[in-house]
Formats: structure tokens, C-alpha cells, sequence
């Protein structure tokens, strides 16, 4: 029988710990096959490349590893590796991550790691995003080991359900270990935005946009509520934004005639 | 009884077209402030500016209005907008367009234009995306005047639901007139991409993205159908991504302890 190909992607970049994380621990379940952006694109939601060229190169980065680096987006890269590199022939799993940080609740939208899941997921393609709740450049990261494997395994043999692709977040590392895994909604968080105003070396005003996180959600059934509690969260995400409760609204009470 | 304030902003680029064509039409409707990308930004999706700054200069481009052009993403620009323009106080309605090129079904999470729209949503502002379906750069646009005012009327008077944000496509000019809007939900379509490969001068490889647009939705409740048969469509949208009929399929399927 054989093996099954993976396709493993990320938004921080080919060179990034979490992807070479990533890429040994698939290798030990399937053939992997690695196009990932040659330089961070952490933010990027689902930014494409439509009115600039595209470059995708091999590399020899990993070890007996075909992977490729690519000048695009987290979404380019799904869309070339099916496209271009696997000549339109769907592998078995994309996985996309490990994201050096939290991808729950709203940063879903923002997040160049579960864009490419979710592209992943409008080709129908079984896809997994995996973050880890630490921004620490040398955080560990041997705690998620075998929830990756599981996640993964299973994926490969069960169905996710159709257009589906899975938000997984990783608490950081504790002195407990992680108590177990959560199938979750988003919880409705947000950012509250600041902008740190400066002055450049010609006198002129820049900002960096910095900000809090607001969890005003009391739900336990939330990917916020699973991290806070040492949980792996794991939320099946779609891409319908259609806000059906809307729908009645706006035909009964607009006058739109 | 003092007026309005409505920001307008886009993704096309403070000199387009059609985010003059928004910014004549609220002023008959209201105070108007633009904060707008100094630069197309096409594709960008949800993306945000977090690993570099930000700048943000007046512009006198439109007369008698307060309008700043900002390096950023249309998301961007509403977060500016809010917290550092207006001083966190938020403006009565948010438009975003009138975007060059169709936003309907899928294209909504590769649009900046709904992107600014939905950032607003998320801050509870009520907030709407134009676009016009015709990518010509003379494209025909008085045809729409009516039912831009129409929708942006209505959400100055009426609810349009918690955290919705309107995604408002146009048809391109026909002989006959517009028949009327249509509130829809997104239409289940996807790009089916092919990368146009080439060689730059110093014969190195590059490709251009391009693709098709296939439509598989036969209901007539959706975008799509909307705009194909000559109506303006309207969705709610919303940025709860989660999958809920996903959820009871990997508790009961899933092995994951």
C-alpha cells in the first residue's frame, strides 16, 4: 500500500522551527511534500498574488524532503503545489503551521496559517492548521508531538466533512502536561487596536499597530476557554460568511423597493 | 440635528474611480472621512500590517473632504480610522468600494473591500462593500447611484444585525436597467486556477496567476444567480468561521483521547 502524500505549508516562512517541527513529525506518517513563502507572512489573511508574478524554487532545506520555496502567499502556496507542483493531483493531507503563535478565536481571519488551511478546504482537500500559543523564538514545542500525530492520523483516515479544515491551537508548554483536546467554536474575542506613534530619523510620524485581546465570551465550549485550561482547541472552520440570521432581518425590515 | 458621519475607504487605492464615485455619493447622505490605501491593494483578503509600520498623510485629493491616504491594507485603514483618526469614536456607517471587479460567492475572502467592511463588523460598526462587476477601468458606474444611496439610507435608519457587514455586488451596465436587490446568501463557486508560467529576461521562471470562475450552485437564492440575472446582491456576512455541523461529526467519529 501506499504511502499517503502531505502537503506541509506555513505563514511564517520556509525557514521558520514550527514547519521543520511539522515536516518530521509527518514524515513519520506519509510522503512529504513542502511549498511554503520564502520569507514571513504572518497577517497576510487570505491575501493571493493577483496583480504581481509569482517565483517558486526547490530547496534542499529539508533533508530528503522535495519541497519547494515560494514568493507568494500562504494561499498561493496551496494553489501552486496542487496546481503546478502536484500537476492537479490532490494530496492526501495539507498541513499548515506549526505558527509561532495563537491563531483562536477572530485571529482566524488574520491568519496566514489558516489561510492556507482553508484554501486547503474550498478544493476539498482534508487540512489541518496547527499554532502554538507561545511567541517565544525558542519556545518548546515537543509538547504538541503527539496531538499533531493524532490529529493527523486521523485525519488521513476518517472524514472531516465537506469544505472543512481544522484550527488547532497548542497551549504552551506547562508544568502539567496538556490535559487532553477540545472540539470547539471560535470564541467571540477580539483586538482592541493601539497605534505606538514615532517619529523616523527625517522627523517623520510612523505608527506600529499593537494591541489588547478582549475575551468577553463566557463560554466553555470556546477555543479561548480550551487554551486557558491547558486544552488542545481544535475548531472545523468553513468559509461560508453568509450571516443567515441576517437574511429574515433584512427582507422583512429594509426597504429595499 | 446634526449629520452623519460615514467613513469610506476601499482597496482599490485612494485615486480610484470608484472609491470617488462613494465618496460624491455619501456626502449627499452625510459627513464623510476617507481613510483609504495609498496604493491598490487588490487580493489582499483579511490581511493586516503586524511586522512593519504604518503611515498614514492627509490628502487633499477630494475637495471639502477630510481624507488621509495610509500605507497599509484596507483593514488596516479602518482600524487607523477608528482609533487613531476618529479617537475611538466610531463613525455612524462604514463603506468600502465601489471595488473594480466582482466580489461575490468565494471572492469575499480573497476581497479587501469586504475585508475593511467585515474589520468594521467586528467593532460592531455598521458597515457595506460595494463592488461592481466589471473589471473595465471605464466601466460604466451611474447606474448603481440609486442603490447605493438606497442601502446606505437604510443602514443609517435600520439595523442590519450584530456584527454583519453587507457584501453588495452591482451587475455591469445592461441595456435594460437594473430589476431591483436581492438579499442572498453566498453563492458555493470557487476559482479553478492555472499558473501561466513564463521567463523573465535573465530566463529565470515565473508565473501569473490566472483561472476560472465555476459556478456548481443551482439555487436561485445566491449571489451568483443575483447578478447574472441583472439584480444588485446583497449578503449579510458574519466572521464566525466555525463549522457547527462539523463539531458533533468529530465528537462522535474522532478518536482523540
Amino acid at each position: 500500500m501506499s504511502k499517503p502524500q502531505i502537503l506541509v505549508t506555513n505563514d511564517d516562512g520556509i525557514t521558520s522551527r514550527g514547519i521543520r517541527k511539522l515536516v518530521e513529525l509527518m514524515q513519520q506518517l506519509g510522503d512529504v511534500i513542502v511549498v511554503a513563502p520564502d520569507s514571513p507572512q504572518s497577517g497576510m489573511g487570505h491575501a493571493i498574488t493577483v496583480g504581481d508574478t509569482l517565483r517558486i524554487t526547490p530547496t534542499d532545506i529539508f533533508k530528503g524532503v522535495d519541497a519547494y520555496k515560494c514568493s507568494g502567499t500562504p494561499a498561493d502556496c496551496v494553489k501552486m503545489a496542487k496546481h503546478h507542483v502536484l500537476k492537479d493531483k490532490a494530496p492526501d493531507l495539507v498541513v499548515s503551521g506549526i505558527n509561532h503563535g495563537s491563531n483562536t478565536s477572530i485571529s482566524v481571519l488574520y491568519s496566514g496559517t489558516m489561510s492556507a488551511a482553508i484554501e486547503a478546504a474550498i478544493e476539498n482537500m482534508p487540512a489541518i492548521g496547527f499554532s502554538l500559543c507561545d511567541y517565544a523564538p525558542g519556545a518548546a514545542m515537543d509538547h504538541v508531538d503527539e496531538y499533531v500525530l493524532r490529529l493527523a492520523r486521523e485525519a488521513l483516515k476518517k472524514d472531516m466533512g465537506h469544505n472543512v479544515a481544522l484550527n488547532v491551537n497548542f497551549p504552551a508548554e506547562q508544568t502539567e502536561p496538556i490535559k487532553g483536546m477540545k472540539i470547539c467554536r471560535q470564541a467571540n474575542a477580539r483586538w482592541q487596536e493601539n497605534f505606538d506613534r514615532r517619529f523616523d530619523p527625517y522627523g517623520r510620524e510612523y505608527f506600529w499597530m499593537t494591541g489588547n485581546f478582549e475575551n468577553h465570551d463566557k463560554g466553555e465550549d470556546n477555543d479561548e476557554w480550551a487554551i486557558a485550561n491547558n486544552y488542545v482547541s481544535v475548531v472545523p472552520c468553513q468559509f461560508d460568511l453568509t450571516a443567515y440570521h441576517a437574511i429574515r432581518q433584512l427582507n422583512d425590515d429594509w426597504e429595499l423597493d
